[in-house]
């Protein structure tokens, strides 16, 4: 579960005077908040914890989380002469990246052997987004401005922000991660004829340059119940599905042999167990129909101020009902 | 085009010195800045300008509209004596209103007598949100968890606001509105299953309270591709479209001789014209195609930081080319 850590007291305290940034640099700091969720919840697979601007950062790019407002960057990308300055990510930048991940993989091992651990980054579009509109945006006006009205220069800072994404990517595979998660938390913003134009062979690409590594790839999104179909494209093994589509219908809309993720809203942690449960079980249910076959999760981030205690009792209720119908056939 | 005077100069001015809910109870402003598109722009309607909160605030609701926040509500409603405290909404309370729409037709009949005035109001979900968090929110969760955690509770606060949409609504078709506008901003924040359990029976009402009067009606909703079915069958005469969904989507999905409305980006304003003519061309044509009808709009509101001269191109631009579609017909 993406961000389970944000509810946990001993992910505040952990956490407690050092920046996201800080943070996600320190491969002890990375190794603990990692692992976690994997303590306190049971789950069968381990995130990566980072951000999605570390390879920027990583790359060169002036970028700071503030409180409250997110990644902020000093000088946003908005000219030919922007995207020049803009550096190729060596992968000697990340060797704090490779320690955590070895870390993590080498405490699982000897702790949890069984639960795998996923590997990070953010898409080309979410990415763009950031460097364009020099940091979180509501309507990505400018973002979408460039990209329509110069679209080569759009294309090229794409390309070279998933050659970002991959390297990234790849150096946590390297080390240890089983698996890898893209993140296009933006693409939602776009409509299908947009997103498959400008974003599609830019994500595309990023899953094309990690096939040689055989790692189980999944894709995720919010808001993109209308770009399954065409996000489904970019190769993912399993594609992400937020709360606000019915399973049964993004079964019909992605590729043959896709696997889904997802579904549950995180609000619905906040709903006493007695309903919860039932809607635990129901989605479990649904998935398990889908023939490409289905990973359960939140259909977006826990919630900062979700009861500590749920994500487990949801986990113990997956394995029960899994356990169930799986057995059953 | 919901939003229109955001971006205009000679509204910034008009409202310089008066907080939101003073120039929403002022008949002068709410006259002037109605009308301050339809002099800019040429648009064959005009939406009544008012906030969502107007009717909670003439219910006798605590509200204020804080700058960089929106309503902020002093006593959320949380319980069931919390409901007991909503009053019902007396239309003796809505003078101003009534005032603010006939002087507004009015003034229509003298200049603009083709441009129809459209009525605007909340709907029940959506006011619920506001009042059960307390203001905006990013997730909505107090509000599910009452939906999932006390569902009497959560459809009588839907029941109250149903009836005082109505009365707001009522309030203004009697005094010279000719259509109107039910704006379920938050609906896109729930499952298709969620919606047609707890929102779909409160919305659909407030059609039916207005059925009497016989007019056009609109609902509007964005991030709600996966909900135009349920939201369909609440009763409009038009289902509106965000930017997300392609129009021959959205076309299977709403109830036989519903027409469309909406679904150009308000970002797209921002592309250079060269790109933006031809999108706009697209979508008249994509939405004539559809067998119930379709009205031009943006799938959202207008963005603050917009180009004023833009909205008006487009304009001339739907005219000409939907003149060229109908007069071939």
């Amino acid at each position: 579960m993406r961000q389970a850590g944000r509810s946990l007291p001993e992910y505040r305290s952990l956490r407690s005077g050092t920046t996201m940034l800080q943070a996600c640099r320190t491969p002890e700091l990375v190794t603990e908040i990692t692992l976690q969720p994997v303590r306190r919840h049971g789950v069968d697979a381990a995130i990566f914890f980072s951000d999605i601007v570390v390879p920027l950062q990583a790359a060169g790019v002036d970028v700071e989380i503030q409180a409250g407002v997110g990644p902020v960057i000093a000088h946003p990308v908005r000219s030919r002469a922007d995207l020049d300055r803009l550096a190729e990510l060596d992968p000697a930048e990340l060797a704090d990246i490779a320690e955590s991940v070895s870390a993590i993989r080498a405490e699982l091992d000897a702790q949890h052997p069984d639960t795998a651990l996923i590997g990070f980054a953010g898409a080309p579009f979410t990415l763009a987004s950031y460097l364009i509109e020099g940091g979180p945006s509501r309507n990505h006006e400018r973002t979408k401005a460039m990209m329509l009205g110069d679209p080569q220069l759009f294309s090229d800072l794409l390309s070279r922000l998933g050659a970002i994404s991959s390297a990234f990517l790849r150096v946590q595979l390297e080390a240890g991660a089983q698996a890898f998660q893209l993140f296009d938390s933006w693409a939602g913003y776009l409509s299908p004829q947009d997103y498959r134009a400008s974003v599609l062979p830019h994500s595309s690409q990023v899953f094309a340059d990690l096939a040689d590594l055989a790692v189980p790839s999944f894709h995720f999104g919010v808001q993109t119940g209308e770009l399954l179909a065409p996000m489904s494209e970019a190769g993912s093994d399993v594609m992400g599905v937020d709360f606000r589509v019915d399973l049964a219908d993004a079964s019909s809309r992605v590729q043959t042999g896709q696997a889904l993720q997802g579904n549950l809203d995180p609000a619905m942690l906040f709903a006493p167990w007695e309903v919860l449960r039932p809607r635990v079980e129901q989605i479990v249910r649904a998935g398990l129909e889908h023939p490409g076959g289905y990973v359960f999760n939140l259909g977006h981030g826990v919630l900062p101020t979700t009861d500590p205690e749920v994500p487990g009792r949801i986990v113990e209720e997956v394995h029960r009902v899994s356990a169930e119908i799986l057995g059953g056939r």
